[in-house]
């Protein structure tokens, strides 16, 4: 791979419409880092905001001839270094993508990648239907980055995540080949599962230029639990005792750090002693719903809540879950981040969850973690000052050992976040030198020249 | 690729557990077809009837050594001949393979491929738990190859399919390597999404060893409505009436020849004179269930249902489901069949099933039309006499027809039973060259050779 030339970037600006192609250092430079801040992201050769399937095509034959890398870029919201720059590169930004269409009758969503998963979500809502995954950064990240890394979110416990609501893609191949694979169908196995292997795929094999998503009908309101323990143990005890009698439509976790630093942020009145707290909710209708949260909290009870609080308000239940959601924000206020994502099988939780602690003892660093509890999904957020260069370092290795011990138990190095750059170093320990092996083999068979988003998930061939 | 030499053969012996290996051509006939009874099926060179992965890679080695051809089989209840033998082949059969484990805490069982679904919802069930896949052959069809079809079934419109519930599997591949792809956690993002690329893929790119699979909780019981109509029009437009406005854990056509096969097979009291009937059910609990039955019985009434019945007990509501899945056995009663299991988006649906009974009209060919209805998913059955030339022509000529509609609406000709051998050359009129080239592009990387059952879903290599 090269960089391109400047005759070679004439020929790209002239391939694609006025003012999609923007050179300026100063203005590119915003484009080199998305939220994981990646200290090791290069400066890109340009940035095009595309406007179309076309413009894509035109700038991945342009790269292909050129063999120039491309880094595919949505909202810029990624905590994995998927979409850092690559020296030389071209970032393609899908930000001006943004059409929707909705069949309310078939439920189903036709959206370009560069709208964000709220504008979804209210396109859905605006038909009375519903676009369930709901990554806490749903405001600010695009459904694009959601297909691309396969997101998770809150609801996702019981609703499923992104991979289970896409029903077809619209995708920019490496050598700009534009293909359509599956379409408003509810079933559809005509060929090998090309659309599920494209979610999750991180920019590695296409540019996902329109995605085709399932909506279900609105959410019934929801009722909400909010526990405090003084202990995480206890705490991830009572997830089990949960999660093996019933499908709660959302069960999160914070740890006391969280709490505090969301009281700090936020003050939503949480109780700043505890050690753990878990905010869970049933939308079962009725009865059913009332036997839910009843589960919920006798499990909580039994297993030594200091303190239940449950509710059918809903602004109450979505003011917790907004409060929730606010970890990453208030954390952010603390000092920079190292955001993990490992997860767990269901049993592993309270070893987990208790062997970051020790973690975060042993290393003197602070750790904040906050859990999807329910899938067994924890997103224990590193903090340190980028100015202390001994807690940086003690900070990355902490990094490294919380994926260390998520392998160990079984787990996974990401939930829902993606591999990125920032976590591939781990990934051959956690699938092994076969499935390694076996990526690869996909990666190498879709983008032979290595030209689409190198480096991310798997080492750029050298 | 080659038969097997008769010392190749005895090398293959070698490598195997005593009394794996069938060479005897009157016992290896009963694997040459599955239930297409497809008519160009080849003479298998042995059957191997594994016990374990290691077996299997014992005969993927093998196979890759001496370029043989391997078909995998599960249960053999396949109707697209995706396990069709060709000819020189070894069979490796996973019937022996039947062994389970249960984790009702973390809620995911593990199972063998020989396992039939039913067995695998028996064993949730004593749990406590459903495994919700429900092929309409659910006790003659192994989990195996539902993992290898992603297979649907009557209750996948709310529950989803069979790759909804699969985390993990246990792969061989090409060259007798075998992998781990996923495992019990709920969500994984690490990698590509390895696991949903072989779920589905007809043991086009390895063979499944081990399947884990998420279970949910017990399903309430359910309430049932039947609907009678005097056109299948009518009652596709009651169908998109319901489907519009919430999910229904089952949404089933039949039309009136599948009544009629069905009544003279099972004595259910349908209403034989019925140009279409409906059966739906909501498992919804308490009040919102009773508003759930209540909408699908409106959408029924205003759309001209000539005869609607609700009911709660759940043995009635068993019978129907029970007398739907007899559609199958009942059509089989009057000849031969062509399965068909076309899908088309829910808007489509009424000009699908009326373009079934015109192709049916026209070719004087009699097909009796069920459907997953709230999928979009039909199966138009096309009856033949194989001693009536001319008639077994016409069905041909019908069989390829109902897929040319199918794919002339924006759908699939398959939605849950697979390409197979019987529907590959249908294939790239649906997918376009572009994707048949992204296909086949995985399908070499994975199994260069070309030996991983060559000939199902996409041509084999000359």
């Amino acid at each position: 791979m090269t960089s391109a030339t400047s005759s070679a970037l004439d020929e790209l600006i002239a391939a694609l419409p006025d003012s999609s192609v923007i050179l300026d250092p100063d203005l590119t430079a915003s484009y080199r880092q998305d939220w994981a801040a990646d200290p090791t992201a290069g400066h890109p050769a340009a940035v095009v905001r595309a406007t179309c399937t076309e413009d894509v095509q035109a700038v991945m034959r342009w790269a292909t001839a050129h063999r120039v890398p491309v880094v595919p870029r949505g909202a810029g919201s990624g905590v994995s270094g998927g979409s850092s720059a690559v020296d030389g590169c071209i970032v393609v930004s899908t930000e001006r993508m943004r059409e929707i269409t909705i069949d309310p009758v078939a439920r189903v969503a036709v959206a370009q990648p560069g709208l964000m998963n709220v504008e979804v979500k209210k396109a859905a809502a605006a038909q009375g239907l519903w676009y369930p995954p709901d990554p806490s950064s749903f405001e600010i990240c695009s459904i694009g980055g959601n297909a691309a890394t396969n997101a998770g979110g809150l609801c996702c416990v019981k609703y499923g995540v992104t991979t289970d609501y896409v029903l077809g893609l619209r995708v920019v191949l490496a050598d700009g080949t534009a293909v359509k694979l599956g379409g408003p169908l509810i079933k559809d196995v005509a060929g090998l599962s090309l659309t599920k292997l494209f979610v999750g795929s991180e920019g590695t094999l296409g540019i996902i230029t329109e995605i085709t998503l399932r909506l279900i009908p609105a959410q019934p309101p929801a009722s909400t639990v909010v526990a405090s323990f003084d202990s995480v143990h206890a705490a991830s005890d009572a997830v089990l005792a949960i999660t093996g009698n019933m499908r709660p439509a959302m069960l999160e976790f914070m740890d006391h750090a969280s709490i505090n630093a969301v009281e700090d942020f936020v003050r939503m009145g949480l109780d700043r002693n505890a050690h753990a707290l878990l905010l869970a909710q049933s939308d079962a209708p009725g009865a059913a719903g009332a036997l839910e949260i009843e589960t919920i909290v006798s499990a909580c009870e039994r297993h030594g809540a200091t303190e239940v609080f449950a509710t059918d308000d809903q602004a109450d239940g979505e003011a917790f879950t907004a409060a929730r959601r606010a970890v990453f924000p208030a954390v952010l206020k603390l000092g920079s981040l190292l955001f993990e994502d490992v997860g767990v099988p269901m049993r592993e939780l309270p070893r987990l969850v208790t062997g970051i602690a020790d973690i975060a003892d042993d290393l003197d660093v602070q750790i904040c973690t906050v859990a999807h509890a329910g899938d067994g999904n924890t997103h224990p957020l590193i903090v340190f000052d980028p100015a202390d260069p001994d807690m940086a370092d003690r900070a990355q290795t902490a990094f490294g050992r919380v994926m260390d011990l998520a392998i160990a138990l079984g787990g996974t190095i990401t939930g829902e976040h993606g591999v990125g750059r920032l976590k591939r170093d781990w990934l051959p320990a956690q699938l092994g030198e076969d499935v390694m092996a076996l990526n690869r083999k996909v990666k190498d068979a879709l983008d032979p020249l290595g030209i689409l988003n190198p480096g991310a998930v798997i080492a750029a061939a050298q």
